[in-house]
């Protein structure tokens, strides 16, 4: 038994801000007709993929921060980019900034959506763990500020497609452990992760070295203890001044890496996945049927943070 | 501002099915000896330390079960450790088998136990991740009965000693996410981990040459997510015709690995390990009260196995 799906890696060098989305549809669009020659049955481009990475900036102008968002999807200038899905028949996951209005209630969402091969779209996720902060802190050599322009989102979701069950995470998530083992819970076979890594973290910059080295732990750590495909897509190279690390790859089951980008540019890379192959892990090591004991696990979804002793009272925190 | 903790690996090669417990503790000592020259603080020695790995045979008599367990600790043959620990001033962490008498229960766990420079036990955990199966499998080439003979625990808790935060996990449960993640909710800054991890693993000998990849990348993703300091201790080598992995090492709250063991023998490996290193991970990337999403992890202590769909309804599993 085997269920290949050809995943390819869209990964992006830099969007500068006067980049407009038709020239990045282009972009995506050489990426796609590359990864169909390749023989891909899917295509996967990072978060926040349609613009520059604009939370690096303190915006008070709502209008100029709507600017950067998608109200409708697809919209006029990415419908190119569904049709030439549907003409190759090929699939895509596409992260953007998403413009919502919930029964009058306006919200922006770091979200990515799944795209089937008949342009359909068949998921769409919110950013769960969205980093940074949420006001202006003028001491760091560029802002970071999710928390403060996004909505988080509320759940992981697994999607069946490609004839498997797809599951999306984006950037930040994939430090995680608990998106992969929600979606893992789910019976996910193959996790899409699109990201913007600065090399540089304000708050920590004494493992900045360690950039890539962290990008690619936790999604191997969450490959094999799940059984589950990871694709982690970057934007990757100098954007708007800011070094992005690249390092996008494909990450099989068995933790093992087995496709990557060598690039910091618009660049494709592809790997034959055997979606079967997660059932090595999932039936034997990580049978969570017989092998989980969520007993133990309660402060993981009672707690938000360190506040718990061993004796189970409250902590005073330093 | 630094909290040094020298710690110890106290790597065991082989214990024989014939070998004494007096023997044993003889080994136990002189690595002791050895890292309190070095000048360790704690030595932290494997899973099941003080005999062999017994779960590889099916064992009917519930007599020679209990052979294999301590009804006391320290007892007869293991006071000697505990008067050397007090004589040297250093503390252990010691993995064994235990037989328990809860109000005329009885009960085996899989143990470990932490004991400070006066020799006091501190600390006591109960395996909560048993792996293997419950019934006789003569297919195999051995067996690995744990969840037959063993009773799992309930709960991972973190000790006051050493001036730091300290955890224990035993084997298996250092491939589960869960297992750091509620230690680290509880503040740890240190996890000792022993292990018996035969290289064979029956029921998926397909991954059987990734067993020390995958036995490393489980312990740095466990630190590096939850910025604590992880120790991963073996019991290496051939015991009774079976092969296991070492790769005992300590692993830093970065992910980084700073000191491991090269042979599978008996063998001890040192770190000068700086407990106020995790702040640097526990108040940024990995701050939880900041960062962690609760609402987005219910399947994580809802759910034992995949057992849910997309939309939420349980899934027929194949």
């Amino acid at each position: 038994m085997a269920r290949y799906v050809n995943v390819a890696i869209g990964q992006l060098g830099p969007v500068n801000r006067e980049d407009s989305r038709a020239q990045v549809v282009a972009r995506l669009m050489k990426l796609m007709r590359e990864a169909r020659q390749l023989g891909a049955d899917l295509i996967v481009y990072p978060e926040l993929a349609l613009t520059t990475f604009f939370p690096r900036w303190y915006i008070e102008d709502e209008q100029q921060l709507d600017s950067w968002c998608e109200a409708s999807m697809p919209g006029q200038d990415t419908l190119p980019l569904f049709e030439l899905a549907r003409e190759l028949q090929i699939g895509f996951c596409l992260g953007y900034a998403e413009l919502s209005d919930e029964g009058g209630v306006r919200r922006r969402y770091n979200t990515s959506i799944l795209v089937d091969k008949n342009g359909d779209i068949v998921g769409k996720y919110h950013k769960v763990h969205l980093p940074g902060h949420r006001e202006h802190e003028p001491w760091r050599a560029f802002q970071h500020l999710e928390k403060r322009y996004f909505t988080p989102g509320d759940r992981f979701s697994v999607y069946p497609a490609f004839g498997g069950l797809f599951g999306m995470a984006i950037c930040n998530d994939r430090r995680w452990c608990e998106t992969y083992r929600v979606m893992g819970l789910q019976g996910v076979e193959m996790v899409l992760i699109g990201y913007n890594t600065p090399v540089h973290n304000a708050p920590a910059p004494a493992h900045d070295d360690l950039s890539l080295f962290h990008n690619q732990l936790s999604m191997q750590a969450g490959a094999y203890q799940n059984g589950t495909w990871v694709v982690g897509v970057a934007k990757a190279g100098t954007e708007e001044g800011v070094d992005h690390i690249g390092g996008s790859c494909i990450i099989a089951p068995s933790g093992e890496v087995v496709a990557s980008c060598v690039t910091k540019g618009d660049e494709v890379a592809i790997a034959h996945c055997d979606l079967d192959f997660c059932q090595i892990y999932k039936r034997t090591t990580f049978n969570f049927d017989l092998h989980r004991q969520p007993q133990a696990y309660g402060p993981i979804t009672r707690l938000k943070g360190e506040t718990l002793l061993a004796d189970g009272s409250p902590r005073v925190k330093k």
